[in-house]
């Protein structure tokens, strides 16, 4: 066993703070990594919290790991000690079922093993810790190559942020001149809005917020709806292939149907604690439109992703934090205060320690 | 001009009465029909009763038309006098969108001239009306042919039930050994049942009623699940590629998309007049399932759909009745006492007169 630093919740308010986490030796298949960034995602925050259900305590979170590698397993051969690596949402899957079989790990039947805070079938129910750690152990099977051309830091978020939005506009096929629209411009809509641009797309950014409007231009918005003007809104209608929504709090989704062309289909990315407002089934039938959803990615596809983002130089637009001021960040992400990922430097929970 | 003996609505509480209809002389592109039978759809009720927005009275229902060919325009070479034609629930659109190009009318753009009861664009505005009549004529591009193999009476509810649910299962791209759920046992349903089992699917019908459960079998349902009863919708879990929703009031849609399996679809065919209840987006999220709405389906497709019948050997279960006996069927139907679609013999509006 090895002891990494680490910052963990202990219970719904106690806020994170400094701890150590006992690693597994690597087993003739895995990969050991020392973290050398993590992004901190919005449902961090819900799992730290207890808002997502009772979490398991202490809780390291973290899922979206960059760091280099430091020891592999006998059999492991696609990655060598010194590679830089990225470990996302999962860290295993049952391996057996036909989603996994298809390479669709997120959706396995018998459920992932996310990389924070589930019970590990494979060592009696152990229950994962995260990245806001100085090192992990991870299945080959489940580790990312981090491309020479993405800056690691930039390149964390991906791997939640990034396949996220990245998976449904690969599933419908977005290519050159489809119109797609990014609902949010936080740590996942930034993003769409730059893969979808990278796709060829021209993308429409809705927001709540009229003080966005030239944020979102220069992350490469074609267009601009605030969504709260109704002329703007009916302007848009019928004019969208795809729509990624990237909302996590409850909202009317009847007026983006619209925009929707015929065919055209709405992901929902974010999932609000409370109901959403009913969708009107007539906007659906009378364009043939979808209403879906989606959940990362599988390994693969995310691999795919990285490729993709490091071919077009995309990237998610980051503020690097230290493990004291992990606290102070959270509270930020719920305002809502961040442009647009906060990416924790790992060597900061030693020097912490 | 000809006159067509008819019955007509004149009001929201008028009922169906006798009436007469100046039908056109027909164009170098149309062709006049005389009609045979025509069903009864629960749309013609709503439309009717001005139940879904003011309708233009009087107005005379009617879009599931069978019949012979009586005269042809000089033009027309698709049909000849004495062909058994059919005409569904358009009659005309823009026939220059790309909806519309794409053989995808009912999508038109610029909206679609419905059989009865919309103006009709290139007679200023002259208000269509339906096949509750005697004789009609229809745009040949619009008119579909009834092949030699389908009874006529029981065809004419394929212009709308059965384009209706035989479309979402042809995009859909159903196939032999899929899993299909029909929702509601109804005019709608009862025709999905038997057109997803030509397909060669495995087809589960959910009702309400248990007293249905051995219909549903005899029309050749696999599996029939009482959709009240919680253990069997939780055994029907994560089984069904594609559901059919024809259910035209406000009901959950959730325990039915929990039966959905990865990547599965569940399309909204029937349109409340009230507020569906709200979908939880997790559970779209987590299986990546799609909640879809279709229309009717365009002229190619129709008679796609007609051809596959006649080949499949698919046709409606009707009552056959006569032009006197037309509210109390309209009372039927709202009361849901019809195995499975009322047709009206349209040789009674004459014999009425």
């Amino acid at each position: 066993m090895t002891t990494a630093y680490a910052y963990a919740a202990t219970s719904p308010s106690s806020g994170l703070g400094r701890t150590t986490v006992e690693r597994r030796e690597p087993e003739h298949d895995d990969v050991e990594i020392a973290v050398e960034f993590c992004g901190l995602c919005h449902s961090d925050v819900h799992a730290a919290r207890s808002e997502w259900g009772a979490a398991r305590y202490p809780l390291v979170p973290g899922h979206e790991i960059v760091g280099r590698v430091t020891r592999v397993g006998e059999s492991v051969t696609s990655f060598a000690v010194g590679d830089r690596v990225g470990v996302g949402c999962m860290v295993d899957s049952c391996r057996e079922c036909e989603s996994c079989a298809d390479g669709l790990e997120q959706y396995c039947e018998r459920g992932m093993t996310a990389t924070y805070g589930t019970p590990d079938r494979r060592r009696d129910g152990e229950i994962t810790q995260g990245g806001y750690s100085t090192s992990i152990v991870v299945n080959e099977g489940y580790v990312l190559r981090i491309p020479a051309g993405l800056d690691p830091a930039a390149a964390a978020p991906l791997l939640c942020a990034g396949i996220t939005t990245f998976s449904p506009l690969n599933h419908f096929g977005v290519e050159k001149g489809d119109a797609v629209g990014v609902v949010g411009l936080g740590g996942l809509g930034h993003v769409a809005v730059k893969i979808a641009r990278a796709m060829g797309a021209e993308v429409t950014v809705f927001t709540t917020s009229p003080g966005k409007v030239d944020a979102a231009r220069e992350l490469g918005a074609d267009h601009v709806v605030v969504s709260r003007d109704a002329d703007a809104m009916a302007d848009a209608a019928n004019t969208l292939d795809v729509i990624l929504d990237t909302v996590a709090a409850p909202h009317d989704l009847n007026e983006l149907l619209r925009t929707l062309r015929l065919d055209g289909a709405l992901f929902q990315l974010g999932l609000p604690a409370d109901p959403m407002p009913a969708v009107d089934p007539a906007l659906l039938v009378r364009k043939r439109r979808t209403y879906a959803g989606s959940l990362i990615g599988g390994i693969a596809e995310t691999q795919q992703m990285l490729d993709f983002c490091a071919e077009h130089g995309v990237a998610s637009d980051i503020e690097l934090v230290t493990a004291d001021q992990l606290n102070t960040a959270y509270d930020r992400m719920v305002a809502g205060d961040v442009l647009y990922r906060f990416v924790l430097d790992a060597g900061s929970l030693k020097e912490d320690s």
